[in-house]
Formats: structure tokens, C-alpha cells, sequence
């Protein structure tokens, strides 16, 4: 299918949005009004800088508050509607998206909108255009795309079809099946938008949190293949608006716009079985790490002497079909790296499990996730907000279908944050661990005793852990428990061990740690 | 009236907050539990710190789901509330809040959490503390004060009390007149915390949104009157949380609390008649900028040499009684000057009406917004996004009494942001001035063709301006024709004509004008 994006979905000028959108590899846009009105640019020199990017301009939106109005108000917006099919024509675009009113002025009469619908596309098709009516989430009265199509079927005319949003649909909880009674060909366009579940009004929903396919909680698969099952032919395009893409660097979002739509196309991801290792640039403390490694015990760390400080460098994934998954990582043309530069290899199984518990990064949320819902197919897990001294760490789980995969995503909305990869690796008796680093010189991260109070009111019955850096977390599904280790250029450890089936990453304690490395940080070891 | 604020008010260690506060000239603080765990210092350290800094500890907080559980339960919680008095005693803390229970195991019954919180009060007592009970506006029961009122009037012990919060009351949209008939000393505690009107989930508004007494939309002042009507002599204390504090100085945060409580109690603002003068430094422009106001005709700037660019230094503000302004500064020991910088200077009007129809500052919105309400008693008018190119701006009108003195506040969140003041003049023929710039070399800001389409498309009727670089916005108040000057080092002019009653500031035309500049800062001219 063709794909396409809004130019509202990246930063920039016109043209440095439209340069971007190209260069991502989209096959057109949808020019959304407020981008050509600020533009310099003639709607012929944008016409001809489009054709040049190989671009087709498959939209042209918003269209407001046109239909079921009174009599004398028809005519206005019909004037403004001939405005628009004669700058539409200057452009080439032939496809015009007429959102469903929002006036109070509004009638609530959807013969009125019927006939006032027909009219447009009757003037429309004299131009050689087409118009998609779309139902908002927040239409007056129109707000249900059952209804819009309801609407375009009464109105009968060949120039009249529906545009499909999935956030003006799932926001809603609407069930997107009845989209497949709608036949193909009077679907004029596909509008597609992820978002994060949250509780509020939906027009700022939609306005501030909109995200590409896989970056949020909606079912895009699931919808679009209602789509596709209804006949629809035309291009999947992106309406994304979001607070982060407007600040952003154009280039890096229209890729992610790509990479999100290749995913949802594909549908595919590799089968993950373990970590097989990671690997580690030793910057000038090669024999540091490797004695922290040796008292860890931990046999699955590779250490290459270089780089100006030890960091993360790759994590080794293994998987039954390397050669498959690369192909994945091609199919898709994603980078072979997590946005935070961490390069992920994928390889056979070593013998036995791997110790690596789970590998946690810093690196843009929105980005890093979604790279690690195509790429690696991770499944994400509730976003949390931990607090550190200066400012709020957001902070998320993905994990691979068994379960041995696990990645914590994190992402420091602080000025003085905290920037550190580090590893997790599994032990049967942290307490023990503890006591070997400390006797090695390698003393875990200290947490504060007023931690260890706090510990013995919230659970009865918790070891007494206090003075071994040890953290402690319960829950209905087992026990955890972890330390840390001193940081070491831009990389620490974590020491877990996990009692019954605890499934998470300590979380609760991650304000407390944050605290006692900013606290570390500052004062001279 | 003593003044106090919780440490998750403000960023930092807990030893940093300690120190912003008592610098702000707070008499006391909440403590709130998650700073204390965090912390190394011991809490007798703690409550040295604070004895040291002159900072009483007005309340331990928040002590979470403890009412109306079953009997088994009630032991668990009594036990982890023995903890917290004992860790209270070595605090020098004798106020402990308990909020209503949020847990799905609490029973919905309210003899049953009076007689529960009894035993607590009982127990309390004998460590020397008294007990706060707070409605939480998303308590799973217990919602609303007039509830936990009733409550604690049930349990009928000395050492319980309820703590009024009023993001908890006011967010519900709860009359909070009922609390006059709360007697005042059965109120333990007091916390304010003012908040913009959003349609959200309460919980996350909450979370997200407080900000300071004058900051937000609520009627804090008529709140308090309540409160104090009813007798209570506590603090008023501060319990705001907000994703810009975490990450803020929490020296200015403190200072800005401490600001916003002495408005609440003082509650008068000097009468502004007018605009009076704009003081630029010419920084390098002098000849340029000496030119450009003889051009404009405007008689309102005072130019100074110096400076590394042109900038706005100060606006003289005309009112009655300069001195009274004055001693209302010094009364709220404000700054003289807007958080950017910008001093404001009260003086006598001159002759005539002033040709400053406003001034636009850029400056952190919370911060700006609370000092002009403050100190010059301006009143927020609604918050706009406006996107420019890279991100958005965030921008607000905010007038005085009579009209005639207005600042729009403008605050970008984009990396490549404007920020650039402006002094807005009016005139009574905007197109003509146009032409006179034009004429004298300063051609006003250039402005796209397809602007001047859409104006025909949105505004049958509207003044033919294409080429003339004057924007257009038609209201049911009137009409408003305006233009902007080149930016001279890091301010510009907005030349303004009203017509009929237009009260606004011409922001739906900001994008553009936005654009514009972008544009014109990456060509040479």
C-alpha cells in the first residue's frame, strides 16, 4: 500500500518537512492548511517541489464546519469551499478532507447533511475533486463513523466518500469492525494514529498525545485489517500531532513515521529466546570491569578495551534464526541499534540460560520503544513515573514473548539527569553478593537507613537488610531483591534475585537509588 | 498567618529543599515521606537541619489507607502506624496526615473508619502527635470534606482533626462554603494548591497540573477567606507538585511560593491607569531604532545607549499613587523586575493616552503569569498553544483593571524557539503606516501570499492587504489590522488598529507571523 503522512506529524518549514517526508521514503502527504499558509512558497512552487521529491499529495485538510448549517450559511461556506477547490487545483490535489462540523450552529439532521454534502461534491467534481468526510470524536453531532457513513451513503454521489481516522474511532471505544460493511471503494482515505490510554478530554488527547502505530495502546493491526478486509485500496497515511514531534528533528521522525508503518504492515517479528551477552567498551577502566565482572561472576560480558569511557556497547539477543532476523531488521530498514546507540546483535544460543536479567537504557522514550516494538517485536508494559532529585524519570518495560527478553526503557525529563546503561544480572543470594564486592573493594551503591525503616513498616516479616545496600520490593507474585553497583563511566551493574515469580524490575525503588547515585556522584569517593 | 510548604513542592535533595525554604523566609514545611527515605541524614539530623534554618516541621505526610478496613487489617495498620510515630518523635514532627483510604478492601462505612481512626488518634496521642484526615478527591469512599468532616466529628477525639487541601475540594467543584461551619479548631491543617481548569482525570491532574495560589484558575482567595471565617490559626501551607517544579532552581521555586502566599494574604493590587514609557537600550542600533520610532510617531520610548543588542529594559506604568505601588512591592518583597528581566517602573500618567497597546514579554509562563498578578494585580485571560515551525508557544493576555494595561506573556517549547520581546503600538491607519516604513527603508515583516487566499477565504469582505505585510482577525468584538517591524537585536514593533471593540491580540495570526520570522533570521536581508 501506498503510505503517507500529514505534514502536521513533523517540525519544520514546509519544505524542510516535505524534504524529510521524502527522504523517509513515503510515497505522498497530506498537506494540512496551516503548513501551506505560513509557506512562502506559490501553491505552484510547492506543486513542483513535491513532484521533484517524487511526492503526490494525497490530501488536502482540514475542511471545517461545512454541512447541516441553516440556508444562508451554506452559501459562505460554499464560497469558502470554491476557495479551496481553486487552490487545491494549483497544488494537484484532488482529495479534500471535510471534517464533521463542530459550530453550535450545527443541525442535528443528517438528511440536511446529506444534501448539503452532495452539493459540495456535485462543485467538487466540477473541479475533478473528490472530498472525505470524516467523523471528529468531538463532531457536534457527527461523531461516529458509522454515522458519517451513513451520511455519504444518503448524500449517493461518486464524488463523496469517508475518511477513516483510528483515533477519532478507538479513542472512542468504538468497535472498528462495522468499518468492513463499508464497501472499498467509498473509503477515501485512511487517517492512522496510536495514542496512549489516558483519561481526558479528547480533543487535547488527541491534540498532545497522537503517536505512530506501536508507540501507543491502540490495536492499529487489528484496525487496519479491518480496513484492508473492507477493500480499501488507498494509501496509509499518518495524522499524528504530539507536543514531542513538533520540537523534534524532522528527519528522525519521519523515519520512525516510516519504520511504524513497514511494522504495521509486516506484522512479523523475530522469536527472541535469551540475551546471549553484552558487550562493553572498557574507556580507562579495562581492569576495573573486569575484576567487578569476575566477583559478579558474570560470564556473559564481553569487554573491549576503547572509547573514552566504559559504556554500553551491544547486547547479543539469541535467537533460533539469526539470518531471519537480520532480514527482519532489513525488510523493515531500521537501524541495527537502539536510538540510544546500543547495537543489538542477534546470534545462536550459548549453552545453558544467560544470567542477564535484564538491560536497562536511556534514550528517548518515544523513539527507543518503538524501535523495540518493531525491531525486537517487545511487548511494552505500563509506563511509570519515578521521581529523582531533580526531576521526573519515566521509565518502561518491554519484554519478548518468553519472557527472557527484558528491556527498561528509561527517560529523564531532568536537567541534571541521570544518563546511565546498566546491566542486571541474576544471583541466588544478593545479601552473599553484597558481601564478596564490599570484600572486594567494589561496595554496592549505600541506601539510606531512613529506606531501611520505611521497609520494615510497609512489609512485616522483610530481611533485615539494612547496611548492605541490599533494596527489597514484594508483591502478589514473589520477592526481589537488588543492588547496585558503583558507576562506572556511563555504565553500572544491578545484582537481582528474584523469589518466586516476581515479573518486575523494583521500580518502587528507583527514586531511592537515583537519590543515593546523585548523592554519589557529588561527593568524592 | 504562619506559612509552610511540602518538600515535593521543590526540587532537590532534601537538604537542598530545606535550604530553599528557609531562604524564601518560610516559617515551617510538610515533610513528605518519599524525600526522607531518600535521604542519608538521619531524621535527628534531619530535625537539626531544620531547628538550625529556623523551619518547623509542621506535618509528617502522607500516611495511606488506613481506615475502614477489616478488623485483621486494622492490626497490620496500627503496627505500621506505631512506626511512623516513633520515626515522627525523632523528627520533632506532632502532626501526622492520613488521607482517605483509596484501597479496594475499604469498606464503605463511616462508623466504622470513625471508630478505626479513634484508636489511631488514641495511640497517637499517647507519642505526643495529632492526627490530619484528609479527603482525597479520589478516595474510594471518602471523596469530599464534608465526609471526612462528619467522620471525625463521629470519632469525637482531641487528637483528631481534618486537614482541608483545596485541589482536593475545589477540583470536585465542591462549594467549599460549608467549611465555615467546620469550627476552627477541629481544622489541623491547611494546604493550598491553586490549578488550571482541565477536563482530566483527577488523579493525573493533580499529579501534574497543581501550581501556586494565583497561578491556576481557581478562587484561592475566597477559599482561604472560608477557612480562616471558621476560625483556624494553622499554617498555610503549599502542597504543589508539578513536572516543571521537579526539574526547577528550587530557590526561585521557593521564592515564587513564598510570593504567591503573601498575595493570598494581602490580596490588594495597585491601580494601573496606563502604559506610560518603554525604555530600550540601543545596543549597537541606536541610529536604527532612533529612525524606526520617528517613523512609527511614537512619542513612549526612551532610548539608552548600550547593551550588547536592543533590548526592552523597563515599563513605566502610570497609576495614581506611585509610592502605594511601591510599598506593594516591597510589601510582597517581590522583584522589581518580570522574571525576564524587564523592570517595571510605576510613575505618574503624562498627558493624553499612551500609544502602548501592549508589550510582549518572553519568559517562563508559571513564573511570569504569578509575578504580574501579584505585583501589578493583572488578571490571566485563557491560555493559547500556538504552533511556530519547531514546537509550540505558549502565549496569555494579561490585562489590569481598566483595560488599557496589557502584557501577553509568550513562553516557546521548541529548541530553536523566538524569543523576542515586543511593544506593540497603536495607530489609527495601519496600512498607511505600512507604507511609511516601507518608504523609510523598514518594509514591515514580509508576509506569504497564501495567507492573504485563506484571509479571502475565511473573512468575506476583508480589506484587500496582500503585499502590504499587515495581518487581518475580524472577532465579534471588531476588527484588528496590525503589522510587525524587522527585529532589531532582540526586540521588534507591532504596529496595532482596532476597530469597533476588538479586545484581543491578533494571536490566531501568530503562527504565521512566527513562520515569518524564522524565515527572515535565515536570510540575509
Amino acid at each position: 500500500m501506498r503510505k503517507s503522512i500529514a505534514t502536521v506529524s513533523v517540525s519544520g518549514t514546509l519544505p524542510e518537512k516535505l524534504t524529510a517526508i521524502a527522504a523517509a521514503g513515503f510515497d505522498g502527504f497530506e498537506l494540512f492548511e496551516n503548513d501551506l499558509v505560513a509557506c512562502p512558497l506559490s501553491p505552484e512552487d510547492i506543486r513542483r517541489m513535491a513532484a521533484d521529491l517524487g511526492l503526490r499529495v494525497e490530501l488536502y485538510q482540514p475542511f471545517r464546519d461545512f454541512e447541516a448549517v441553516p440556508a444562508d450559511r451554506l452559501a459562505a461556506n460554499l464560497r469558502r469551499a470554491e476557495h479551496k477547490f481553486r487552490l487545491m487545483n494549483r497544488l494537484g490535489a484532488d482529495l479534500l478532507l471535510v471534517c464533521s462540523n463542530v459550530s453550535p450552529q450545527a443541525i442535528d439532521d443528517d438528511a440536511l447533511a446529506a444534501e448539503q454534502l452532495r452539493v459540495l461534491a456535485e462543485r467538487a467534481a466540477e473541479h475533478g475533486i473528490r472530498i472525505a468526510y470524516e467523523a471528529l470524536a468531538w463532531g457536534r453531532h457527527v461523531d461516529d463513523y458509522l454515522r458519517s457513513w451513513r451520511i455519504v451513503r444518503m448524500a449517493g454521489h461518486p464524488a463523496l466518500g469517508v475518511c477513516l481516522d483510528s483515533f477519532h474511532i478507538l479513542s472512542k471505544g468504538t468497535d472498528p469492525g462495522g468499518i468492513e460493511a463499508i464497501p472499498g471503494e467509498k473509503i477515501f482515505f485512511l487517517q492512522l494514529a496510536d495514542a496512549p490510554r489516558l483519561t481526558m478530554d479528547t480533543l487535547q488527547w488527541s491534540r498532545h498525545y497522537r503517536c505512530f502505530p506501536g508507540q501507543g495502546d491502540f490495536d492499529l493491526a487489528g484496525f487496519t485489517q479491518h480496513v484492508r478486509n473492507a477493500g480499501y485500496r488507498g494509501p496509509l497515511s499518518l495524522e499524528v500531532f504530539n507536543d514531542v514531534f513538533r520540537r523534534s528533528d524532522p528527519v528522525r521522525t519521519a523515519a520512525d513515521a516510516m519504520l511504524s508503518l513497514r511494522f504495521l504492515e509486516d506484522g512479523t517479528a523475530p522469536e527472541l529466546t535469551d540475551f546471549a551477552y553484552v558487550e562493553l567498551a572498557t574507556g580507562p577502566d579495562g581492569d576495573r570491569l573486569r575484576r567487578l565482572v569476575e566477583v559478579l561472576g558474570f560470564d556473559r560480558a564481553r569487554l573491549v578495551e576503547g572509547g573514552d569511557a566504559a559504556e554500553l556497547r551491544a547486547v547479543g539477543i539469541a535467537t533460533p534464526d539469526p539470518l531471519a532476523a537480520d532480514a527482519h531488521v532489513a525488510a523493515l530498514s531500521a537501524p541495527a541499534h537502539v536510538p540510544d546507540g546500543t547495537r543489538v546483535v542477534f546470534c545462536p544460543a550459548g549453552p545453558g540460560d544467560s544470567t542477564i536479567d535484564h538491560v536497562a537504557l536511556t534514550a528517548p522514550f518515544a523513539e527507543a520503544s518503538l524501535w523495540c516494538r518493531c525491531v525486537l517485536g517487545l511487548r511494552p508494559h505500563e509506563s511509570l513515573e519515578l521521581p529523582d532529585p531533580y526531576g521526573l524519570v519515566r521509565s518502561r518495560a518491554m519484554t519478548g514473548a518468553g519472557g527472557r527478553v527484558m528491556v527498561a526503557l528509561n527517560m529523564a525529563d531532568t536537567p541534571s539527569s541521570v544518563p546511565w546503561q546498566h546491566v542486571a544480572v541474576a544471583c541466588d543470594d544478593v545479601v552473599d553478593m553484597a558481601r564478596r564486592l564490599t570484600a572486594a573493594g567494589e561496595p554496592p551503591l549505600r541506601i539510606p537507613g531512613n529506606y531501611y525503616d520505611d521497609l520494615d513498616a510497609r512489609f512485616p516479616g522483610a530481611p533485615d537488610l539494612r547496611g548492605t545496600g541490599v533494596l527489597y520490593d514484594r508483591a502478589d507474585d514473589g520477592e526481589f531483591l537488588h543492588l547496585y553497583t558503583a558507576t562506572i563511566g556511563r555504565v553500572f551493574f544491578e545484582v537481582v534475585q528474584r523469589i518466586g515469580g516476581y515479573s518486575g524490575y523494583g521500580a518502587a525503588n528507583t527514586p531511592v537509588r537515583l537519590a543515593a547515585q546523585h548523592g554519589h556522584k557529588m561527593r568524592p569517593e
